[in-house]
């Protein structure tokens, strides 16, 4: 019998949960709409049917655990505390919720942290004990490996690389306070950077001509790529901002590579190449040379399941 | 027969080295001067020469190895490499040359991990996973334990917080850059923030009596066991920014404890009352009231070669 596990992605819109063998490959996936479940009992119910769905149209299979990548997890306690996106109000102790119906190895994570568990085990850091992965969405996550193994901390949640300072005073953040690292290096940081350099700039722009509430990203970068130069200004400070965080982390962790992944990452060189200059330019001249800057080696189609059965298959 | 290893400190000026067992009793303890041997190999012929004197005296022990503390060490490669403030230049095997006189492991890391393993051995981490330790001295070291283990990196150079850029474009540091959390928060920073409140404030202090080649942190303690409004403030200002550098760590890995130890953290509460309630008003509000700050739980007197023979003992 070969051996399979499922990994499940609770986000705040969709859960996406899918079979994974050890090799990495996905067998069969699946989703339903997170917010069709505002109780978490149902949720719970559904979750297990699902998969139990999916086990049931592939035999020959021994189910061996269950790896979950939600917001504000906790892997110490397998719950999901105080999740500002999720209908589930204070502390939701789902992994145990979960084993109630299904008795087999449950963890969780959160998604920065199950996307790093993925690159160790699938990914693009398979011979690397030491490194970071930085996942550039809406947010800035983190997770971070030291020693081959993923930094938890006593609280089990360390990795809060996005919430890392580096403008004291600077632009509002989610978290309460100001000049947060994901306030300039994240997709939304990258459009509230367009809004000020047009403020700033005096040059023509067609980013002058999208309504702010409807500049993406992508928009930023679609224009970069015509040579727009409000957008190339806007890549070229993003990229000072995020290597500021990275180049602090290198001297925290001194890792073998640090992994750009999601949305942001999409931009490719536009982004990867200032950041690369940056982290060199200023990193402590005894880290100079030693940290590669690399994009996942994961497919981002399937990177949130992967990551989840990544950390199920390495706990087991 | 008692198991006895040896802790040594390779200080700039001074070389300290002792016996110590299991339990942390120092059994004796000697020293010279670095200086005297501007050449690496009559130093390894002095310190082994040294240890084999103490242990000559003890009869009835087992030696068991070397731990060293020094600085610019690397804990992968057994080297000290580039080190200003020592005479030996380039990369030295000083591990190698160790074991050629003396076939026994021996072990080595720079003097602030050397610290972070005290505390874990001997000292008040003992029972935690999860600590971070702060060297205030004329710069700013740091040892990080994460899951039981000291972080040392790909490198082996991690746990450079002294040199996370918290001010940018700020102070000049002595890495070549700009705005280190040691050009604050350090003994010497210390004394770069009283002039700059000389400049800034114009309340009378004692101070302003002393030329500031001759300000030294302990002056700045006694000016403000005193009331002195300057000396005050430049406590304030230096917890204000230590904390800053202790709450982006709590960010990366949510460490149960923060050790303070050193020069700067002899000045007791005074320093300690005020890191305190930055960390707490500044730090992650999912890491609020997570974090001890506490002093040392190692006598300052044994401290480095304590520090060194936790360093061989943890790896036995």
């Amino acid at each position: 019998m070969k051996e399979i596990v499922a990994g499940v992605d609770i986000g705040g819109t969709n859960t996406v949960f899918g079979l994974v063998d050890r090799a990495g490959k996905v067998i069969a996936e699946s989703r339903f709409k997170t917010t069709d479940y505002p109780k978490i009992n149902s949720f719970v119910t559904a979750l297990v049917a699902g998969i139990n769905k999916l086990l049931s149209g592939k035999k020959g299979y021994t189910f061996k655990g269950i790896g979950i990548g939600a917001p504000n997890a906790n892997y110490h306690k397998g719950t999901i505390e105080l999740a500002p996106n999720l209908a589930w109000k204070g502390i939701v102790p789902l992994a145990d919720l979960i084993r109630k119906k299904i008795n087999i190895p449950v963890v969780l994570t959160n998604d920065a942290n199950a996307a790093a568990m993925g690159e160790m085990v699938f990914g693009g850091a398979k011979k690397m004990k030491d490194f970071i992965v930085l996942t550039l969405g809406t947010g800035l996550g983190s997770g971070i490996v030291i020693n081959g193994q993923m930094v938890y901390g006593h609280t089990g949640f360390a990795g809060e690389l996005g919430h890392t300072i580096i403008v004291p005073g600077g632009r509002d953040c989610g978290c309460g306070r100001q000049g947060c690292l994901e306030t300039y290096a994240s997709a939304s940081g990258l459009v509230r950077t367009v809004l000020y350099l047009l403020s700033e700039m005096k040059e023509e722009s067609i980013l002058r001509n999208i309504p702010p509430a409807e500049l993406t990203a992508r928009k930023v970068a679609e224009a970069a790529s015509k040579k727009d130069p409000v957008a190339l200004e806007a890549f070229d400070f993003t990229a000072e901002k995020l290597a500021f965080g990275i180049f602090n982390a290198i001297g925290f962790s001194s890792p073998e590579a640090v992994f750009l992944f999601g949305g942001l990452a999409n931009a490719g060189e536009i982004l990867f190449e200032p950041v690369r200059k940056y982290v060199e330019m200023n990193v402590q001249p005894i880290f100079r040379g030693t940290v590669k800057i690399l994009p996942s080696g994961i497919p981002e189609s399937n990177a949130a399941v992967l990551g989840s059965a990544a950390l199920i298959w390495n706990d087991l």
